[in-house]
């Protein structure tokens, strides 16, 4: 089995001004894991080639496919070849087939606009939950950026975390802002780890996709360093959880649910 | 028809250290567009409810289901529901059934590492073209910056632009760093823009989808603001392309065909 890295080197000129030099500068490494679903081609992921059987079980979990890790009877991985091979206890070719399909109007509440049909049998309406200071929402955004080497090697990773009040449980890096959550879900799935009363810090932007999956992951706090979109904050608004955006040093926008946040 | 923004204004808390204001926020839209052809469900897109027609033809031909704008018989746009109609002249099953197979191996070249069958048929290996120096990529980079008002509003765009030697030529803007690049194709096509004496700058990163996304636009040279791949790098070195990275001010990374750039 191959070990691949999440970075390499590439020989780069660095320009500054009118000067340049020759550098040995580390580049994200990018890697394709097609994955077969019960001997069928599914999906093809690109992605660091890290955390990747996470990886599987959360993207067939965010997708509909599965709903426990117990749900798969096998699952190898073959770096080489840059294949993931699952078999699932109960096979679900229905579920394959209408995975993607989009559902028109609203299905599941009067303003709820859920795109496909896997969302709208997955995603969980998060009531209660944790509440957090402000300044803990600066602190743990901080500990995350802090802790990840790859980002400040490359400048080429996203990140998300889990967290409790006592700081970082759980990080997963990746290219893809997907792909990070979905790794962060798999991790979650696998140690069963129970997320209400558990926060998510996120580097990527608040799309509706990514609010899907911290409802998904059944976490009701989404910290982000990065902007949201108009749906997204509508979803989060519906699926009742807290989204916090453009958390910079001590500023932060809070866009949904803000009981959650001490003080507000 | 409705006239969807491409920003929506949202109720938001600005915490500041421990301060906190009510403002009303400038909040990127997000708009899911299914995309019908030839009667059939083929994808949904979401993106920013802008340039759909260009949006539509750019994502068609990246897929590699056609080649030209004149392929295409009739196209129109249903915003209120959020689809658009696409007939072909030869309509093309196999296209639809393939576009997304990957393709194991190097099929084209010593190392190239296509993913989909797609790609194989559609990126083309640029050479020659123009040559442009680092002080004009410093100034197309903030020209294209410069002129992104959602961005600066809200955050929470990608912008992709081509540009000439005079300056920009047409920029496009998106939530989504594929769809800003499709919607140029898209433009490209329809305007039958000669586009190898081009530059495109683009504010994401530079993944292999990007760099196959300018091989098949046909520009040669790839000027970004942000981290490239590993893979990214190795498809650019195949297929002709130069790709810059990390522009900022005055300094910046070149990867590959430094030929391009004057004086390197």
């Amino acid at each position: 089995m191959t070990d691949h890295p999440s970075r390499v080197t590439w020989s780069t000129t660095k320009v500054n001004g009118e000067h340049s030099v020759e550098i040995e500068d580390d580049i994200a490494a990018e890697f394709p894991l097609t994955i077969r679903l019960d001997g069928e081609e599914f999906a093809t992921l690109v992605c660091s080639p890290s955390h990747l059987t996470d990886l599987v079980i959360g993207f067939l979990a965010s997708e509909g496919i599965i709903r426990s890790a117990e749900e798969i009877k096998h699952l190898s991985i073959d770096e080489d070849g840059g294949f993931a091979y699952v078999d699932l206890h109960r096979p679900q070719s229905t579920a394959k087939e209408f995975h993607s399909k989009r559902i028109i109007g609203s299905c599941c509440g009067k303003s709820r606009q859920f795109y496909f049909h896997n969302d709208a049998r997955t995603a969980k309406t998060l009531a209660g939950g944790n509440v957090i200071s402000a300044e803990r929402c600066f602190e743990l955004m901080k500990r995350m950026q802090a802790s990840s080497v790859d980002f400040h090697l490359t400048g080429g990773f996203h990140n998300a975390a889990l967290c409790t009040e006592d700081g970082l449980m759980e990080i997963r890096t990746d290219i893809g802002r997907h792909n990070a959550l979905d790794k962060l879900f798999g991790y979650c799935l696998r140690q069963r780890i129970p997320t209400k009363p558990c926060v998510i810090t996120f580097s990527g932007r608040l799309s509706s996709e990514v609010v899907l999956k911290a409802a998904k992951i059944g976490c009701p706090i989404l910290l982000s360093k990065s902007a949201p979109t108009d749906l997204a904050l509508r979803l989060a608004e519906d699926l009742g959880i807290t989204c916090v955006g453009f958390i910079r040093a001590d500023s932060m926008n809070v866009y949904t649910h803000r009981e959650r946040i001490i003080g507000l």
